[in-house]
Parts: structure tokens; C-alpha cells; sequence
């Protein structure tokens, strides 16, 4: 049996808890839930069908330590038994309890970035309490959501393959934009990228303030795991991360003042696409991981007979090229939404549970 | 420790003892080689250094149940301790001893596709032998070699996905001949049909006789692996297969006579090449499951935009169209060749060491 503590049931976690609900796996029981204020425990499992409204009536204040011991216990003394905490959430306090919880026999997974792209001395710790408890941590949602990226990173590390470079576009939002204002085709003409920005945060597809996107720290995050992932040392504030937002733009107060300047950053952006455009090249926004040459997130031109070129939507990509595979591994699909990010931790609960002979 | 017994230590299991002895893995060693003649058995180990001569010295002739008992018994009464049979023949004879050989608490790593594409009923015996003694059987490099196709499939099936469609291009050789035979790129003029064919030969991309090539058998049996992984029962006898050699080539006796006798079908390929032109698309040898329209392995069109269009090489691709990826997770690269095959079948066997608790 798996027992699961749903950390942050927010859009991901709902999910998280319909698509397991749905599978009706017979191994899988979900033993407390948690938001920011309230939480519900029980040891023989919550009901998946009221969880949202028998929550709002928990008079239970959510104290993480204690959601923590009652999960650890339910498993404990009950052999092919394991308990798992899945943090939904992005918050950096929850990743900071996690080599705590792997002492306590408790495994981890999670979409929530910050545990593996922080200090390294986090990292440190949460893989060697792991190892040390036998407990198991998966984050295959923090780059890509549920396209097998870590799992195939980890398996060519594991292989002893050497890795030349791993390349990628790693925001769903960033593909989005460059996908559609730097476009392969030559009779599309190119929308001002003010625009496009416009259209993609009416549409939800950017933060609240599109600068959280276009400066490239979620990318960067997303570098430094991959690194981790490729056995580099690297940290957040030694990686050079290329802003695009233009420097004048940076000090705008607010999002909306942002966005009502953003137009004249238009002949700016339109000079580097037609720039591209005269190397026979498009725009792409990449992080690279590069063993030798050093990693980086930045801007970049690809010709047109480039994958990455070909791209279209808010698809994310990625290419290994490594000794087994000097023409590159390529992986490419949806890396953002509720249900390629729950899918991706549903994965990683499969893999635990067939450690525990369970699937 | 996981007990190896390498079965048909050829060109790919050559190169998968070499890739296991390189990552000088503490938990693995090998207690058993074999090819068709001769067998080295040895409970302690043997050295990966001199197994070629060793094996060549043997004296000891190979009986596969003798291999079987000699390698169960290295685990037998030893936790933590699991053995495993990596067959690397494409042998149907060896295949049909996976039923006994799991029943024996053997578990199975093969590149053979013989077992998964061959009679439903070994398909079931194999499985349920498995689960009752709680072996494993994986078969990741049956289809796209160490590509993460099965991987992916099975996330995507145990996770409760509904998968409306799955599409690629499975085979190396026949990528290669369409990738250069009809080029996305207005600019490529078009070589014959039979040249291209006549330099995969000479390049050792296509089979002795490349009719085995031509004739999609090949193909045909990953789409029934396939068709089989997503819970689907496809028979090879009753899929609808494509053969592209032209009747009247058939019946010829010989590969050299057919190799000579090709050029008069270069007018039959450069019609159906111009004909796919005319209509802006690409011709590409395509395999498909589609759970309610039925599976297909045929040649086929696809327009320029389309990532098939801008395959290259001899890579293989699939696209998963799923609920989760309505637009499709896209998964491309090498899908033949000793170290790509080889390496999924090694991350098959950190699968099984990660059940055993090893990594």
C-alpha cells in the first residue's frame, strides 16, 4: 500500500488527486491533505469524492510537522507499506522539511522546483537522507511536466553514458512567444512582440506580471536541475540567465505599467528577429547544459531545418547529445498544465510503488 | 546483486557487456555466457575482460535449461538478490522458454522481439508467469532500441490516459530511404529510389536482402508490441501490412537479383513521390495504433510542417496522442545500433535493480 500526503491542493493537486481517484489503483490511499490553513488526517484514508468540502470544514490548523508524523506512522510497522508526501506546492519552506521527512521513512514527490534548484547544500541533504533511510524522492515534473526528461537524463547518467549537451526550450510560455514572433514559415509575418505577450497573458499563459517569465529564472531553475541531474555542480546565482525584458522596463512598478510600456521595446525585439531572419535563423529562447563549454540561458538563433524551429504552441523540447547518441535523443510536448504535471507525478508514484512490488 | 546470464553475445550483447563493465556497477555480475555452441557458467562471477576467449575455450555445450537452472540457483536463498536472462538473440526458440524460465523466478531483459510480437497466447504466458512469480520481464530496445518509448507507453496506460493514437516511424532503414528519397526541402533533387536503396546496402543500414527491409514486417512487429503494451490484442496475422516491393520483384530468387532487378521500379517510387509533392507532403514509412480506427503499417504522406517531414538520418520517432497530450509527446532519435540498443537494455536492468532496492 501507498499512503499519500497531498501537500497544496491547488489546480496541480486537485488533479493529482482526480487522475489517481480515476486509475482506482487498489495500492494507492490517500491518508491526509493539507492547504495552507487546514488539514485532514486519517489513517484509513480520506475519501477522494469529498475531500474539497470535508477540508473547508476541517477545524484542524494545518501544521506540517504533524501531517508528517501521521503519515510516517501509518506505514510504519506494516512491511510493503510506504508512505509518501506529494508537495503541490511551489513553496520554498515546504522543499526546505524534506531531508527531515526522507529520515522519517517518508518518500517525496513533487512538481514544486525550489528543494532542487536551490542551495546545493539543500540538494545534499535530501539525497543523502534518501539514501541513508532507503526513502525515495522523484521530481520529474520540475522540468518538462510529465514528458520523460529527468527519468531518460538519469537512466543515460546511470548508463555510464558521457553527455556532451542537453539543450531545450523549457518554458511553455517562452515557447509561445518566439514560436509564434519568430516563425519559420516566410509568409507568416510576425505580430509586434508586445502583442504577442499581450495575447498569451489574456489567454493565462504567462505569470500575472510577464516579466516572472521573460527574465528566464524559471528556465534557470530548470537549468540548475538538469546540471544536478548530469552529476555538474551548478547554482542558481552563478549561471549566466540572459533577461529579455529591456533594462528600462525592469524598474516599471507594476505589471500593468509594464505592460503599457512594453510597445516600445517592440523595434528592439523586431531588429533581433530580423537579424535572425537574414542568417536564415529564427528565435528561440534555451537553456543549454554544457559539461565543457559551461551552461547558459539565453536567446539564441536556430536555422530553420532545426527542430527547435519547427515548434509550435507552448510545446517544450529537449535534445541530449551524448556519446550513445551523437545524433541527439529528442523530447518534445506539453511542459506546463495540470495534467501533463500531475501525469508526471503519477509516473514517479508508479515507480515507487513498483520498488515496492505493488505494480 | 543482480546475477547476469547473457544469452547470444553477438554484436549487441557484445556491446552491453562492455557498457555494464565500463559503469562498474558494485551490484551486477555476470554468472553465465552462452552462444548457440558453447556456455561459460560460473557462480562467483565471470571476468568481463577475457569472456570472449574464455567462452571460445569452453568445452561445455550449451543447453539453455541447464543456463536457466545454473543462474536461478545463484539467487536462490540469497535477499536482495535477484537474477536475471538477457537474451540478445533474435531467437523464437529461445523466447519460448520466458514462461518456464520466469516460472523459475528468472526475470528477463531481451532486445527479442520474437516474444512480444509472435502468438498471443506466449504474449499472456509470459506475463502471467511473470506476475505469479513475481519476476520481471522488459523489452524497452524491442521498439526504437533505447529510445523511452515502452517506458513512456506504460506511464501513459498505468496513469489511466486514454490513448487515441500512437504514430511512427519504427524503422531505421526505411527512415533512412524516404528522409533522403523525399525531402522535405524543395531544393534536394530527388536520387532514384533503387540508388538510395543500393548505397543503405553498401552502408550495412539495410538487411542482407533489403526486401526483409521493404516488406514491413519489421515494423509490423513493434506496432503489434505496441498495439499489445496499450492494452489492446493485435495479431501480426491480422494487421494490415504494407509491402512496398513491387509484385514482380517479389519472386526474385535472389537478394543480388533483386538488387539488380530494382531499377525498374524507380518510375513506380518517383510517381508516388511526385504525387505526394504535388499535395505539399513528404512520403514516410509509417507504423500506427488507433484503438478505434485499427492499426496500420503503410507508406504514407505527411505534410511539410509535420515532424515526420524533418526526420533525418536513420532516426526513429513516435507521437503519443493521448487525453493528457491532445497535441502529441513527441519522442525521436536512433532507433537502431549496437550502443542505443544496448543502453535500453541496460536502463531496463537499473529498472530491475531499482525494484531490488540497488540504485
Amino acid at each position: 500500500m501507498l499512503n499519500l500526503a497531498i501537500v497544496g491542493p491547488g489546480l496541480v493537486g486537485s488533479e493529482f488527486i482526480a487522475q489517481i481517484t480515476r486509475a482506482k489503483l487498489p495500492f494507492v490511499r490517500i491518508v491526509a491533505i493539507s492547504n495552507s490553513r487546514r488539514m485532514l488526517l486519517n489513517a484509513n484514508g480520506l475519501s477522494p469524492a469529498s475531500w474539497t468540502t470535508d477540508l473547508a470544514a476541517s477545524s484542524t490548523q494545518t501544521d506540517l510537522a504533524e501531517l508528517a508524523r501521521h503519515t510516517a506512522s501509518t506505514a510504519t510497522g506494516t512491511p510493503g507499506t510506504r508512505s509518501v508526501i506529494v508537495d503541490c506546492t511551489s513553496s520554498e519552506h515546504v522543499a526546505k522539511q524534506y531531508p527531515n521527512w526522507l529520515g522519517q521513512g517518508l518518500s517525496i514527490v513533487t512538481p514544486n522546483k525550489k528543494a532542487f534548484s536551490g542551495d546545493s547544500a539543500l540538494w545534499k541533504d535530501i539525497f543523502e537522507s534518501a539514501k541513508k533511510s532507503k526513502s525515495l524522492v522523484y521530481h520529474e515534473s520540475t522540468v518538462g511536466a510529465g514528458l520523460p526528461i529527468l527519468s531518460t537524463l538519469k537512466d543515460l547518467v546511470e548508463t555510464g553514458d558521457s553527455i556532451s549537451r542537453i539543450e531545450g526550450i523549457f518554458s511553455g510560455t517562452l515557447s509561445y512567444l518566439f514560436n509564434n514572433f519568430s516563425s519559420p514559415s516566410p509568409t507568416v509575418a510576425s505580430a509586434s512582440f508586445s502583442s504577442i505577450v499581450t495575447k498569451a497573458k489574456s489567454l493565462g499563459y504567462t505569470e500575472p506580471d510577464p516579466r516572472d517569465d521573460l527574465n528566464g529564472m524559471d528556465v534557470a531553475r530548470k537549468v540548475v536541475i538538469l546540471a544536478r541531474v548530469a552529476g555538474l555542480e551548478l547554482d542558481l546565482k552563478t549561471l549566466e540567465v540572459q533577461n529579455i525584458v529591456p533594462k528600462e522596463l525592469q524598474s516599471a512598478t507594476s505589471a500593468e505599467e509594464f505592460m503599457k510600456a512594453l510597445p516600445s521595446a517592440d523595434k528592439h525585439f523586431d531588429a533581433l528577429n530580423e537579424e535572425a531572419r537574414k542568417e536564415g535563423c529564427v528565435l528561440r529562447y534555451v537553456g543549454c547544459v554544457d559539461p565543457v563549454n559551461g551552461c547558459s540561458v539565453k536567446l539564441a538563433k536556430y536555422p530553420l531545418s532545426h527542430p527547435f524551429a519547427a515548434l509550435t504552441g507552448s510545446d517544450n523540447i529537449v535534445a541530449f547529445t551524448t556519446s550513445y547518441f551523437p545524433s541527439p535523443l529528442i523530447i518534445q510536448g506539453a511542459g506546463a498544465g495540470a495534467a501533463v504535471t500531475s501525469f508526471g507525478m503519477f509516473s514517479d508514484l508508479l515507480k515507487i510503488a513498483r520498488v515496492n512490488g505493488l505494480c
